[in-house]
């Protein structure tokens, strides 16, 4: 896959790590944004195809090599026995981890939600160059 | 399902008809600006996941009895030879039907791109008590 | 203000009255999840930001003839202490009022959180001709 | 403004440099996404209005020091002169500057839409220690 020629918009101090990282933050931010506020269900076909759907989505997005979805089925509510018996997609659901591959510059990445902060923190648990 | 007893907000004067109008209305308000501005390329895995994805996730909202998102190929760029060769779902590729069921009255409606107008019109196509 | 001839793509049964009720739920379908998932914090001029900035994108959509978006302020979190001090708009915080004119007919319609239902009802709270 | 103890998630390896990086990608990617499909015309109130909310929103999120939205006013249609004549916020339309302080990194970033790339480019002008 080439890589069309952006570095002049770049700052000539970026590394390439540096890149790397910035390409992360950006597929993890959308990621958040397009999850939050979808409806959902506690019904395993439903969670699986929405996990799939937003997965391809964001595997279109530049470097991005792998991503992953899932949804901590114990916090999703609605078993549709009534008409208002569903649930939103929030931080609390969402946990996903994201491959980006810059040059030879490999991240591996994670959304999850952290009890301690009380956040669905975004984080960079590897990078390293291959 | 039950439906909850939520008619002592709406107007007395609301037919049943209305009301299936206006829960017809707000699947497809929902339903296009969830979609709007998703990463998306012309490959049939990654185009049939996403229309599935949000099928569902629009699926667990109130009185839907089904719905089928449908995006137009050949409004679809992106083959992802290079990094940015990619696109995003926009009101030129969205074509989705639905059926409402509240109490007796059915509605089918649909949005889809119309050339004379330049737009992505939502209407109701039939309704019918049954 | 003219309108496109789009009757041709509705039911020949839809009554004015339904097709403004269609119109009102489209609008409100959309500014909720326009809404869902934006970050906001506790100040009143963030607050007070957010309103109108959703305000004005909804009034540009068909037969709006007024909206006004209202977010509890005592459900909305974060001062901005710490990194990580700042909450996400949600079903709970959201009030709004919307005005639909659809030719002589006239809607005014809510968005706001229910406590019975644990739901953010969307519902036609006055219907009538002029 | 205290930083929470979120460095235990992160790779020991990461500089820095390279977490002010992925900050300033979460918060582009998060932009971009909530600005995507939202209703517009070509009404300064109007978009004035779009462009804080959105600042507004966005300045919530950690790290943020300042950020800019303007929108290409030579890219909006639309002047409502009948009900469907209004347009959508898209890449093209969208150009932000975006100040992330992590630590003692600063860095100055951008979205735009660039001609040759045809692409809503998103790149950092500028990172320093201070």
């Amino acid at each position: 896959m080439s890589v069309p020629n952006d570095k002049i918009y770049f700052s000539p101090d970026l590394s390439k790590r540096e890149r790397a990282c910035f390409e992360t933050g950006i597929k993890l931010g959308a990621l958040y944004h397009i999850l939050s506020g979808l409806p959902i269900r506690n019904d395993e076909t439903i969670i699986s195809a929405i996990e799939k759907g937003i997965e391809s989505a964001i595997s279109c997005q530049p470097f991005v090599k792998s991503v992953k979805i899932h949804f901590d089925r114990d916090t999703i509510s609605g078993t549709k026995e009534s008409a208002y018996d569903y649930d939103e997609i929030n931080g609390k659901m969402i946990q996903a981890e994201l491959n980006i591959e810059y040059e030879s510059i490999h991240t591996v990445a994670k959304v999850q939600w952290v009890d301690q902060l009380e956040y669905p923190l975004m984080f960079i648990e590897k990078i390293y160059e291959k």
